[in-house]
């Protein structure tokens, strides 16, 4: 089983890392890091992290698995023909086109979430209805082979779902101890319906970056 | 703030990735990707991925914080004298020394946990003892300045517990609130008391890799 995270700059680390994660420990899957060209990527946040683009999108022109992180470079890619057409041709073989975060406006672009429901991050839901998708908060949204994830973290639960689909319940459950993922947040802040309002007008004031790409 | 997180060959991706993704959204936070050797580790998860040592440990001796990864790739760590000399001496200004997963082993074999309580990945929990500290299945445990977490993704609990003490808890929140963590497994098999007993068993059969370094 092929799996290609694709691998860009100013994406989220968490986004991709979190299926990543997860979904390595899949039997018999290899994991494809692709991108547009060889060499390491720089992740968006401050310095960000460096991550290595193994393959570039040509070389894995039919994975079984798709996964397209999110992040402020997102909306560079959107007008990317190259890579754009490898996601179209790489959907049309696929037996899982994911995303995580806004990931998830770069499907929309490609026009694959047109009258589907979609989620992205909270921040991004308007953005997501703007490509035809009927957005909602929902945190892992299947539609067909389709899968859509809510912002950064929600990968991890969107690829234990993916797992248990691609393997079965017992396997997913294995792979979710291995990692211990008992999460146990030291607040309940994780979503706009119950962080502090400050905390959600703070991001929605610093949310121009996030959409548009410029700070 | 110079927050130092170690990045070494065979380490777990998200141990390290978790927290970076919560710490470096700290106001003012800088953070050092720090290796023993420039360029590339790979992480443990088959080919794992690509991740880049920007800077020597001896270029950051003085950081203000401290996270240490786990990984398979631990063990190997353990008898080299360079990086201990280096946790040794960063813990003495350090304001506070934190792991994730089996990088607890790595305080311990420096002699930091004696005494104390700490925790590690669950199937590691034996060795910790191996080094005078007092395992416990809690996910994140806080004995002054040190912290140790859980398995891999307990990082993200550890880092949002740690920005809390850092800056407060409305930053900690808005910083959950933008990465989304209001995690919603599928499962509730994250810990070896809820998992089914296949999956632990059959992760237990396969632990000796993870204790060893040794497949």
């Amino acid at each position: 089983m092929d799996i290609a995270i694709a691998a860009f700059e100013n994406m989220a680390a968490l986004d991709a890392i979190g299926p990543f994660e997860v979904l390595a420990h899949l039997p018999d899957a290899t994991i494809h890091w692709v991108g547009l060209a060889p060499g390491m990527v720089r992740t968006e946040e401050g310095a960000g992290v460096g991550i290595n683009v193994d393959e570039l999108i040509e070389e894995v022109p039919n994975p079984d698995i798709i996964v397209i992180p999110g992040g402020h470079g997102e909306h560079a890619l959107r007008d990317n023909q190259r890579f754009m057409q490898w996601l179209l041709a790489a959907h049309e073989t696929s037996t899982w086109t994911t995303s995580v975060c806004t990931g998830s406006l770069l499907l929309g672009a490609a026009g694959l979430l047109t009258g589907l429901k979609a989620t992205s991050h909270w921040l991004a839901l308007d953005t997501l209805r703007d490509f035809g998708a009927e957005p909602t908060l929902e945190r892992v949204v299947e539609q067909g082979k389709i899968i859509t994830a809510a912002g950064v973290s929600s990968g991890i639960d969107m690829a234990l779902t993916l797992a248990a689909r691609v393997a079965g319940d017992l396997v997913a459950q294995t792979i979710q101890l291995g990692i211990e993922y008992d999460p146990q947040p030291p607040f309940d802040a994780g979503s706009p319906l119950k962080a502090p309002k400050e905390s959600v007008e703070f991001l929605q004031a610093s949310s121009r970056f996030l959409l548009t790409g410029q700070p």
